[in-house]
């Protein structure tokens, strides 16, 4: 059994980054986080994406605004961050807490500006598959962890399990997009077991811990494993159980070390992508 | 072997839609269709579309432009038809002539009256799974005939030969909006035959004449065929070779005279749901 560790993706992502950031002529983009409240998931993702914003020499500022604030203030905040020509690409913390509209926030965000896919026009181009859309960060991760390790997808079979439109539904339009034949499956998935165990390549989204069993698993398949959740003994782990998995399985990511690592990573790429389209 | 004819569709629709017409209290619905020079597909579809709207009595007006019409002197008249409040829905045959950007035209189109969904906020709210979206129509017909045969799609192994924008990626949305495990195959598809075979539900839209032969369905499968082709003779014809399905499936659904008469009228009913939005 083979890792695919996302350090190593992370690695080779980065070189090309640098790359392109050069590229810029002396320019650095500028990422905004957008925090709402004080949540404990959003501080330490924030956290991640700012140090490494800040490692690879771009400039990150977080706004962060009380739990309380009402719908009408924060979209007169948000605008202001939004229409700021010095602001390259806004990630916004989700979900937002009750009194905000956050369908109305995803249609106001500029396109242009909305490198983690939350607006209509950006999942509308994922949907059709144009290969220049900002698609969701963990969707686009996923690519590319495969294709660092050389994978072709024309013509294989993929299962996915989750069917959200942060992971499930992109990849699978992503997947399409390199000729892939894809079946997405679920909870209400009659023949879990077969379908999964059917796929050459098998991506676990569900967020369900260690759900992913070695029955799942053909023989020399390839698991990508999106799961970030917590098992009984409160440590991290993915929806793949890995220790059982990892005996008849051909590749298999980690988590933690996999994916995840790889995530914040396409968001910087895509910021770098946005700031060369607006100075084009 | 049981057929799902259209037409009985279509009659149970119309029924609804009758109710829906009179629940608007006496305001009558305009249809406008967009056609851009002479192409004798799109003659046709306008008429059919007409013919149905009008014996509805509902209202239908039809804009024709010259194939030479430049793609701002388009813009221009497609927004006098777009922003006109006596217009309730807006049907554009396309393709567009090429000197036509018809992107720029997509991303125009008020939603409201996106009927036939070629915009991208129609799109978006397709993908994230919105049942109140106006979906592309051959697609939602496809689901009304699953629905007038009391077919439940939960857990169900559907397979969707076709990847397009206008069938095979909106109807896998729909149908695992109703919980079926959906499966997207194409002409990369390794095992392609295998696929289909593997289906319970087998949706063909793809485009080509009688490929659907009886290897690729189960025993008792349920057959729905969106093809519209002209076979070797120059008749009309869907992409299952129906002499040959029709012997092992459990239902078929007939080309012509199947999904192909359910299509204008989920126009139809996409136009009276947008009237009744507009008038709230």
């Amino acid at each position: 059994m083979k890792e695919i560790r996302g350090a190593e993706v992370a690695k080779a992502l980065k070189a090309q980054m640098t790359e392109d950031i050069a590229a810029l002529g002396g320019y650095i983009p500028q990422l905004v986080i957008v925090r709402v409240g004080e949540r404990p998931d959003d501080i330490s993702y924030e956290k991640g994406a700012a140090k490494r914003a800040l490692a690879m020499g771009l400039r990150c500022t977080s706004f962060v605004f009380d739990a309380e604030i009402s719908h009408e203030e924060f979209v007169m905040e948000f605008q202001k961050i939004n229409k700021d020509p010095e602001v390259d690409g806004i990630l916004m913390l989700r979900p937002l807490p009750k009194q905000i509209n956050e369908k109305e926030i995803e249609r106001l965000i500029d396109p242009g500006k909305d490198i983690d896919c939350i607006g209509p026009m950006n999942l509308a181009r994922v949907f059709a598959g144009e290969t220049d859309a900002y698609a969701p960060c963990t969707a686009e991760a996923v690519m590319e962890m495969l294709k660092y390790e050389g994978i072709d997808l024309k013509g294989k079979r993929v299962t996915i399990v989750g069917r959200s439109l942060v992971v499930g539904k992109p990849l699978a339009m992503l997947m399409l997009g390199q000729h892939a034949t894809v079946t997405i499956c679920h909870t209400r998935t009659a023949d879990f077991q077969g379908t999964c165990h059917n796929a050459e390549i098998l991506v676990a989204a569900a967020g369900k811990a260690k759900m992913i069993k070695k029955e799942h698993v053909a023989d020399g398949a390839i698991v990508i494993d999106v799961g970030i959740n917590l098992d009984e003994e409160g440590n991290l782990c993915g929806d793949v159980d890995y220790e059982e998995v990892k005996k008849t399985a051909g590749i298999v990511t980690p988590v933690p070390g996999g994916v995840g690592s790889v995530t914040t990573l396409v968001l910087l790429k895509h910021l770098i992508q946005a700031a060369k389209q607006k100075r084009r």
